[in-house]
């Protein structure tokens, strides 16, 4: 039996009778195809990707595992449609806290039509997709001080100016209330240390800057880790995964410059939370609280 | 006396009664200061930069030292004009080769005006800026295996594709005739070894991985070397240097991702020229010779 998964943070959503992702209990995410070349194209990429013998594991460990497409009951009750079987990357996880950071200044392919480039040209110029590189699409933080998550409205988490972007990524590893200045009492733990998220982001850095293969455009970077490891002092699991291949093209020789960027620019901001842990209680008054806007 | 410079490749000429540089017989170059608040914006960049002390030396040497501002006779006999003094950087070298690469696949800031923006846009798009992340602005190269140098057209510079960027890349380090495939004869001691251009620009690129204090639009990398010097064994006097900075902004605490992809791109082109010395002379014939339409 297939169920609507609880901790998707952005993207379209199943619920309401409204066609989205479903997860089984075997660990598999079904995504429905895309319309316009979309759908076709992400199951391009993950057919390309999964064959692709010059992928290193330590890189492929990065993307989704790809299970082919399967015709399945969609979620608003049109019936059976195709979807992409992938990995659940939240399955087993309890109560997870998640990031989705699309990646890029530029989210637009340069041989895209004419009226998509220019929505696509306003929304980079409207958020911190052309300041920082990289935008927030959702979030969800599970805190330790109470009980319940945090989930943010998607719009507004998306048109967040640099500064708070910042900030959310302090959110995203304190201890302490939503609204509170956060005290980033997990970075160490989430973002640092041989297996945290920097180092995981250089891995892919490095790889960026040889690979010439594919350029990701409009992919996010999805961060994740359990908040109750983490305050039990246990391994909190902290992963990053790639997701979201519907506008990826051949490199053609050139490395995918525009996603670098924006990996460099969140692995800067990443290390000056680990660097300087003191600004993290010493922010301005006015960039507090959970009020994004 | 002030003259005019023979080794610029791009940017406004002086000539023909048309205002540009000029350079005098002590290593100083006159720039005059450009119409539209470019030129003050350039004269507060080279002011800031001068006095940083966050500036390390082996990154202040990327760029051309500043002397001021002067009054100068204009090159277009408009009279006393303001001029920027900084140094000639082709000062003392004996007809170098040099290659103008504008770094960056955005030449444009979010705050410039709309039409600015749309104008930038246009020709990034049009350019290799958007496909490699830099495209050339001009360039001379001085044959070894002829007399003279060549100096191609700066229009059909500016539009060529990333495989023709490509070609030139090799081109610039060849000693051979301009019309043939090119040898890279010169990769090896203008591109590689510890003192040649990869290297300074990995030094830069791990400059720019940290630097937030300064936003590089529509500046250039200069790269300089002297063939005859390269023919003779001798050191041929690899430089790279940044210009152009009517465009630089405040970095607002974040990198200069834009800048830094344009880098990247341009190193592993440089890289892989130098591992891969056999393709030099194994281009499909297409891409040869000096035709650049």
């Amino acid at each position: 039996m297939l169920k609507i998964p609880k901790d998707q943070v952005a993207g379209h959503c199943a619920g309401d009778g409204k066609l989205g992702p479903l997860i089984d209990d075997s660990g598999l995410f079904y995504k429905p195809l895309q319309a316009d070349g979309r759908g076709s194209n992400e199951v391009t990429f993950y057919a390309s990707f999964s064959s692709n013998t010059k992928i290193p594991d330590h890189i492929r460990k990065f993307f989704p595992n790809f299970h082919g497409t399967q015709l399945v009951e969609a979620s608003d009750g049109s019936g059976l449609k195709p979807h992409l079987v992938l990995q659940d990357l939240n399955f087993g996880r309890i109560n997870p806290s998640v990031m989705d950071i699309k990646i890029g200044s530029r989210t637009w392919v340069p041989q895209a039509p004419e009226d998509y480039i220019q929505k696509c040209l306003e929304k980079d110029r409207e958020t911190s997709s052309l300041s920082l590189g990289f935008r927030l699409s959702g979030l969800q933080i599970y805190g330790s001080g109470q009980s319940g998550v945090w989930k943010p409205d998607r719009k507004s988490v998306q048109s967040l100016s640099a500064g708070k972007v910042n900030l959310l990524l302090k959110k995203f590893v304190s201890s302490n209330s939503w609204d509170s200045k956060p005290d980033c009492s997990f970075a160490l733990i989430i973002y640092g240390g041989s297996s945290g998220i920097l180092s995981q982001l250089l891995e892919l850095k490095a790889w960026f800057e040889d690979q010439t293969m594919y350029h990701f455009y409009s992919s996010s970077i999805l961060m994740m880790f359990e908040n109750e490891l983490a305050r039990d002092g246990k391994n909190p699991r902290a992963e990053i995964k790639i997701i979201d291949f519907a506008h990826v093209f051949d490199g053609e020789g050139v490395i995918d410059h525009n996603f670098l960027g924006g990996v460099c620019s969140l692995i800067k901001i990443i290390s000056e939370i680990l660097t300087t842990p003191e600004e993290c209680t010493s922010i301005v008054p006015t960039e507090n609280g959970c009020d994004l806007n």
